[in-house]
């Protein structure tokens, strides 16, 4: 088992299709995990979308603590956590950017422009969580 | 996008080495989140080891309300959420055979015995979730 170093923690966060595991807490004190499709900018922030009035968004609106993890599901295993204070951000030029980016991430570069106005508009927000807390370790299994 | 039957579930998260993203509450009131190697009982009953004194034992044993993840991370993406209170056990009988169960799971049958060795015993113990509160979705991108 070792640390990833900061080129190889950007770099597994990046990776294919892999999605973030975001922890929070609810309004009734206990803690939910839901997955999302977030990029990570060249400014090292975490960035996805979420609908302002979706259960995730307010309980980070009530309580913006919060921590993402990336992991990898096969011998030699392995992860990034990055755990940090959540920015919620209402600017829909930006939220068409992460949602568009987003989608060509997770559906493939022909769909981004779809996935991209589907999760963007409306209510939808972006949620940026900055790196300045990661723990990354890889070969948990050696 | 639809809920998953109670067959579904057990399966999904029966499946091959997909970890489980356990959340939790720190002490801090921070939520973080952790892989980890689970395995799925008879009795529906979500099982994995850790050492007693780990800071992801000590959160649980302050905070036992807790949250598991797993999910499909590619196309059409899904996920199942496990919410509940854990109960923590030390009965080094039952750990033995939970790291058993979970060295066979994510390292192959022929290194079950190994890993079962390394997991258990010592100051190890076993963290169970019950299943009692399950959200389900499957084809969240169609």
């Amino acid at each position: 088992m070792h640390a990833m170093t900061d080129a190889q923690w950007r770099a597994f966060l990046r990776e294919g299709t892999r999605t973030g595991k975001l922890a929070l807490v609810l309004p009734s004190g206990r803690p939910s995990v839901t997955p999302v499709w977030f990029i990570l900018g060249e400014d090292d922030v975490l960035r996805f979308t979420t609908g302002a009035n979706t259960p995730k968004a307010r309980a980070l609106a009530a309580h913006p603590d919060a921590c993402l993890l990336v992991d990898l599901e096969e011998p030699p295993y392995g992860y990034v956590r990055v755990s940090g204070t959540v920015r919620l951000v209402e600017d829909q030029e930006l939220c068409l950017a992460v949602a568009t980016a987003a989608g060509a991430r997770y559906m493939g570069p022909e769909r981004a422009e779809s996935y991209g106005q589907r999760n963007s508009g409306g209510d939808e927000i972006v949620v940026e969580l900055p790196t300045s807390k990661v723990q990354a370790l890889a070969g948990i299994a050696d």
